[in-house]
């Protein structure tokens, strides 16, 4: 088996458009890397062959080989139940109860470990990233969606059904709420994700048809929450509010959230958070404004730093962590 | 030292009125108890006094000999380090930065642990209670406040400066909340508490002077949320709507709660839930209503089944589950 430091973990992150793959040491250092466009069917046997395909890719770029790798960890867009390595349910994939850690296992002949990608992405920030050496973490990923990963105690907190974590879903308006994709209304996701503020910035342009984001919107036809974020930077006063709007919406959810499991430390990051101080200059002043005095000089809200690597580099930690585990050394609780 | 099975935890549940004492075996049957009403001081050395002539009167009391005892561990309504068993603040105890561990452990001469008393209800309705062998569970004491136990993977979320699990400064009104003890608005403790209850319940008798909440107020000149609770119980339509109001917002914040930690259960106990179905109905209603879809039909929202003696029960547990910590069987993380 070699010793402890000198092993290699393989990595995929499964997302519904693109499988990224890594070999990464027992250091958090990322050996080789790939990505390919994911070719999904219902039970997972074409994702399989590729999983495959990027092993053998991986180990001849990096010069790895089989033997050293140790396990391989996968991280998935979906509901996940950690103990048996299922995927419950995984829309953009088209999966349901695919028993990912199964198959994969008998067919690298290596242990598997599989987790939902937003924990993932948590756990790397938590080895490698902005909450280095912190135990209590709150991750977001600020994309289409609003994904969350919660680390307590340092490890992950999966929960009942695998739904912890599933902070886009968290609703801000008790009344009134927009329709959100999971069937319910004023969802976090309806504020404050790409897509809403893609949303509010188009009702904006119609609301001020002489502004930069209506001209952006004749020319463009739509509006990605990119355009607003370019608008509210030259200073067009319908973005800025638009980014205000998301950023109200974050910060209240996100001082109610601290009163649940008080991380010391929120890291966000994905597409949106790519606004920098557009968006965390209004985050952290409404943050602030919602949350407990005890916490009102404390610095809790940070950037992610890892971007698209955090995936890989969280899933050979939970590799690293689970194989210790494995070996006996982790406890049995009375 | 003995055999594990063998052992017994001193357990002090110290709140601002009483102090309830207990000692309770391995098993988590509680031997003896016993309560006094609190004598406070600044640096806890009337409660260190107290603790003394506690730990006699229940070895008495039982026949248990002092080299039974392994440990002694404590309750406190404040905020926790747990690391060192510091009592950062508690306000009904005028506590501010107390080393409480320190302090009995070199009175005691035995390990002493410390912890949140809401925390250690919720430990106890986890090993013997509405969570018995449940892993990720949320216990909330609805009384003048509300307070919250989180527990995720097993294990008692503390959090940063132990703030996890002030469920009751979760905002539930995002503008024109009433001002909380805290200094915010908003906070479910200003719509869902014993407290609340009594306010919205004098209300409503100004609302309504020929209801029976009227009449009750008429008589005793103030009213308590166990006035509403009877009220409604005899179908007087303000109080109904009392209740309502207060599972209302409840039920929102606990469906928001649980995209956060998704607990498996949900137990409530205090004062408020001893209205019963009074309160658990339109609660598990409103609960589902705002809840994700994928949980509509489980049953997470159940009573407390362990009323006053989860706090001593779930300090045993702490007892017991740091011992075997610090005996080695428990892990180190990599």
């Amino acid at each position: 088996m070699g010793k402890e430091e000198d092993a290699v973990y393989l990595c995929f992150d499964v997302g519904g458009t693109n499988i990224k793959a890594g070999l990464v040491d027992a250091s958090g250092t990322i050996l080789a890397k790939q990505s390919v466009v994911t070719q999904t069917d219902e039970q997972a046997n074409s994702v399989l062959k590729q999983f495959l395909e990027l092993q053998n890719v991986l180990c001849r770029e990096s010069g790895i080989t089989l033997e050293h790798i140790r396990a391989a960890s996968i991280g998935v867009a979906g509901f996940v139940e950690m103990e048996t390595g299922t995927v419950t349910r995984a829309v953009n994939l088209g999966w349901h109860d695919v028993p990912v850690a199964e198959k994969v296992s008998s067919m690298l002949g290596m242990p598997v470990f599989v987790i939902n990608d937003a924990n993932a992405a948590a756990l790397g920030e938590m080895w490698q990233g902005a909450g280095k050496g912190l135990d209590d973490l709150l991750c977001l990923t600020i994309g289409t969606g609003v994904g969350g990963g919660v680390i307590a105690n340092g490890r992950i907190v999966n929960g009942a059904y695998g739904l912890a974590g599933e902070i886009g879903h968290f609703r801000v308006k008790i009344k009134d709420g927009r329709l959100c994709n999971c069937g319910k209304t004023g969802c976090l996701e309806t504020e404050a994700s790409a897509s809403a503020i893609a949303y509010y910035g188009e009702r904006a342009a119609r609301q001020y048809p002489r502004g930069r984001l209506a001209q952006r919107l004749k020319q463009a036809g739509t509006l990605t929450s990119k355009d607003v974020a370019e608008a509210a930077q030259k200073g067009d006063k319908a973005a800025c509010e638009v980014i205000e709007h998301a950023a109200y919406y974050l910060g209240y959810a996100l001082a109610s959230i601290f009163t649940v499991t008080a991380p010391i430390r929120i890291v966000i990051g994905g597409g949106v958070a790519a606004a920098g101080s557009l968006l965390f200059t209004p985050l952290i002043h409404w943050f602030r404004e919602f949350a407990l005095p005890d916490i009102k000089d404390k610095n809790i809200i940070a950037p992610a730093v890892l971007g698209n690597d955090a995936g890989i580099i969280g899933l050979a930690k939970l590799a690293k962590m689970n194989l210790l585990s494995l070996s006996g050394i982790e406890e049995k609780r009375g």
